[in-house]
């Protein structure tokens, strides 16, 4: 966990130490069948390729939230990731050619640790509070901190450039 | 700004004064045109539309999670939409003929105020901290909690369903 690796570069404080200038409520939590690190896919698209369904579960409290959510079946999931350090601001992941800042990559390990996703619904119930998704690429237990619906007009960029991966 | 409409449902507390369940840093600030909320665009299209150039400034120990950027010109902005509350779980918005539960609405007021913006990087940085942006649909000042590269592996979503808005 304390391991630095060579080229990397580390903040002089540890944001999960420092003073909140926010705080974050969690809303509900993530079950997936991902209970084990190295079998939990690294991204949305090794997900998607595994297909194998998981669930979003509310607090009681925020389950009114759901209301009009037939109208989607693309959503994007934002989460915590609880289990990521948050002090490398300039990272080595373990096949990459050079080190990169954290910006330029999608590491979990993040000044804030949000997970985003990009998910699809196949079916959700209001009353119990859950969503069902056709994949996810984070830990059973990762708590979620927002659900927005995806929109094609705002979501969608034009042209994308990036390097391969 | 305490103002509830018909059909709108608070929730029982408000996530603002609730016991913390993660603590958000705020990595820099966006530098927009917009000073005033009635000229602010609602969403990334209406801001694309209008054309307004930004920025972002980050805070010094955060400059070089840029490295790497050159990659990439789509980025995944995180914001802090500090000047909402966070309270309602059904919303009523002004134009919108029924109310909807706040994870089927991209309304800034929500249970963790974060703002999510798939925006266009005219240049960056790396010294001075800074990220110029074709466009974004925040008012001068928002915090920013995180920046990622846009990835269509990822981020881009097969077919869409979803209703005109």
């Amino acid at each position: 966990m304390n391991e630095i690796r060579d080229e990397e570069r580390q903040l002089p404080f540890d944001p999960a130490e420092a003073a909140a200038d926010g705080q974050i409520v969690f809303i509900g939590k993530v079950a997936s069948p991902w209970t084990d690190r190295s079998a939990c896919p690294k991204n949305m698209r090794a997900a998607r390729e595994l297909a194998q369904p998981a669930r979003i579960e509310l607090d009681p409290h925020y389950r009114e939230g759901l209301a009009g959510l037939q109208s989607f079946d693309t959503l994007i999931v934002l989460t915590w990731l609880d289990r990521s350090r948050r002090d490398l601001i300039v990272q080595k992941p373990r096949h990459a050619e050079t080190a990169r800042g954290v910006f330029a990559l999608r590491s979990p390990v993040r000044p804030n640790p949000i997970g985003l996703h990009v998910v699809r619904m196949t079916a959700f119930d209001l009353q119990a509070g859950t969503i069902d998704l056709e994949a996810i690429d984070v830990l059973d237990g990762t708590p979620v901190i927002d659900i927005k619906p995806y929109y094609r007009s705002t979501d969608l960029p034009h042209d994308v450039m990036e390097p391969a991966r």
